[in-house]
């Protein structure tokens, strides 16, 4: 049967495959399917690739690090020598621009935000609680944490519309540079959640050029994916640090990394780089807030990966896990959908996510088809600041955690749900 | 010699005597020691009593907790709830009036306040930063880090005299019943630091009786020392929480605890207690934060404690390397200084610290003769708020890092230093 734009048949056409649709539908209803693909986790599978990691500090191999200090201990505020030279080096940064800390990259940027509004941060003239209003730039779509943190603070979001090489640059510039009570911006450089795509070169080069009306802006640069290449050819990220520092602006920029989806999502190591100026402040501020963190976890990463080398190897084994995953996606989502005008979606070459996006107003109900069907997606609206997608369009996929057998079924129920949300939406607009 | 009072010598006595104590301070000089004991660390000994906990979770014995969960994934935002149980029976609480998370208590309570000015507490009309001003009552002399947390975020701190059985109660009444600026107070309740002294019951009682101006004011409790007896029969802290569930004040109090000093200082787990309406306030602002706390080292806590009768066990091997360090200290104290009228210390029955009061405006000096021979202590005034101790008397001893024969040297050099300043301030004073 040859593809055929949905948009172009007859209401009786229509109401015809609506009808045939729901029976599919209620057949994927009786399976009784059970399966949350809201996050981007990984699977068993992967998590498994750094099991031995875990015998690399035992009472035997004890736990004092190569460099001669016991990681039972307090002490070492930013991080085990080795593993801040690890992680800037994952990071491309200096060993003294970089801080690790805790497991989790959010938590640094939730610190780094309440630091910012109680303290301020480098270069601030008061704390950023005591303007009367301030204002985060959001690519959208986008990380729904990073909006969330956003929100929890009562700073006001503003929506940038991402392109295919990132957040379009005019509005980002037209903001940052004349409205001073614009802060910040988040940003997921590489393999961005949830679009996957890589920012280009010229996107870059333009964020490296930002005169920013407020002297104390940070970019937020969540480079969450680094080295997250699905493909022996990964993407290529330009180096927006060092084109700072050719410019003296080095103290613009936040970088945040982890190895949540290197070694253990829930047990895994953050960090937090950025200029020695940003570095010094932030220590003296950190040196109130803890005395030390895990440096057995530390010292546990760093004698299991060793050197980036090392990791990127590692890296090519979850690769070979994810890759058939997003393939499969890929292939479901072209064989059902292609053609028919009805959606369309990212082809990332790494990250954790597809984003996709529907014939305006069917996001919600495809979202909702799904979930009565017993496979729980990340809410629609989620990728959007206070969780309001404008068009209802976008939906964000997460194809990691699920094994492929069940991953299939959801891809062709998602298919589904979107082929029904959309004849549905065909339907009412054609009255 | 008979002691006899320095304060009754002559000048002409106390001059030979000065020549004679610093001749024997040159020769401790001579010696070059180098000894750290500025804060509360356990020792490498202390530490290895808890080495077999690393074998606990290795690729053979696995990360799934006994209660099916993959302790390397995302998940279980406030906690195991294995490891919750633990600690609360711990901490005296049930397992759904507690979140562990992270490695530090003090980061624990260093988010609290973040929190509070952020966003408020539970029952608070607005973020306490949008208050013209707050204020916390600090007992002195206290612990440092709290005081160093409140004095960061610009809180007044009122200073509170402490009596042999807690705060001055009378002070404390005064200022949280009539002060809506008053929004909290700092405890270590059991075992203070630095004093070592554990609340008594009266003034536990009277802390339940608290009528607080401020509607949200909140007792930080941290209970940091709960099982850190030296001796088989240890002091014993009523249960305030009870007391106050029983007037139905169960939201006045945040209570903090860690295994810092029972497994690893730098690498154990923290705790946050308290009612249910504030578990799910402080949970709901936590989601925003992070993801979930490291679980695996929740597991490997909870598989080598097992419950608290075993953690009891466990605390028993540390009063056996820690006692005879406290003994030690008491016994030169007593030995050099017991009737010269220049000095009074704590005998704490548990805990990490012992409190020393010299003659007025002798602590400076004692501290950095001290340090001019190679020893470190906390520095003088550190147990005060803003770091000013008002009469320059206290000074706190942390005999837990070191080992015996370190200790020995340590502790005469302390005493002759003690003695060489309360002759300089005798000889300044009699003029």
């Amino acid at each position: 049967m040859p593809v055929e734009m949905l948009a172009n048949r007859s209401v009786a056409q229509l109401e015809a495959l609506r009808l045939e649709l729901m029976e599919e539908y209620e057949s994927y209803r009786a399976m009784g399917l059970d399966l949350d693909m809201s996050r981007g986790k990984p699977s068993a599978r992967q998590l498994d690739l750094c099991q031995e990691m875990l015998d690399t500090v035992t009472s035997r191999s004890g736990t004092i690090s190569e460099s001669g200090i016991d990681c039972r201990n307090y002490g070492y505020l930013d991080g085990l020598p080795e593993v801040r030279q690890l992680l800037a080096n994952m990071l491309e940064v200096g060993k003294d621009e970089i801080i690790v800390g805790g497991n989790s990259s959010l938590n640094m940027m939730y610190d780094c935000m309440t630091r910012a509004l109680l303290y301020g941060v480098y270069g601030s003239d008061k704390p950023w609680c005591k303007e009367p209003e301030i204002k985060f730039l959001c690519p959208v779509p986008g990380y729904d944490r990073h909006f969330a943190i956003t929100q929890h603070f009562g700073i006001r979001m503003i929506n940038i519309d991402m392109t295919d090489e990132g957040p379009n640059m005019d509005q980002v510039e037209r903001y940052v540079e004349s409205d001073p009570a614009v802060k910040g911006i988040w940003c997921v450089p590489k393999y961005s959640n949830p679009t996957g795509i890589t920012y280009s070169d010229r996107v870059v080069e333009r964020f490296a050029g930002l005169t920013p009306a407020a002297r104390d802006f940070r970019i937020f640069w969540d480079n969450a994916y680094t080295v997250h290449d699905l493909y022996d050819e990964g993407d290529h990220l330009l180096d927006l640090f060092s084109l700072l520092k050719e410019k003296g602006k080095e103290d613009m920029i936040f970088i945040f990394g982890s190895t949540s989806k290197i070694s253990f999502a829930g047990a895994g190591l953050a960090a937090v780089a950025a200029s020695r100026k940003n570095i010094a402040f932030m220590r003296r501020q950190l040196a109130i807030q803890t005395i030390s963190y895990d440096k057995i976890t530390q010292l546990m990463h760093v004698r299991f990966f060793q050197d980036l080398d090392h990791l990127k190897e590692h890296m090519k084994k979850h690769a070979a896990i994810l890759r058939p995953k997003f393939q499969m996606v890929e292939e479901i989502l072209t064989r059902e959908l292609d053609g028919l005008g009805i959606a369309r979606w990212t082809r990332p070459r790494g990250g954790y996510f597809i984003s996709f996006d529907t014939l305006p107003g069917c996001a919600k109900r495809t979202v909702a088809l799904c979930k009565e069907a017993g496979v729980t997606l990340t809410a629609a609206g989620a990728a959007f600041p206070y969780g309001i997608d404008p068009k209802d369009t976008n939906i964000r996929i997460a194809p990691s955690y699920p094994e492929l057998g069940e991953l299939e079924q959801a891809a062709k129920l998602f298919c589904l749900a979107v082929k029904i949300a959309s004849v549905e939406y065909l339907l009412t607009t054609s009255v």
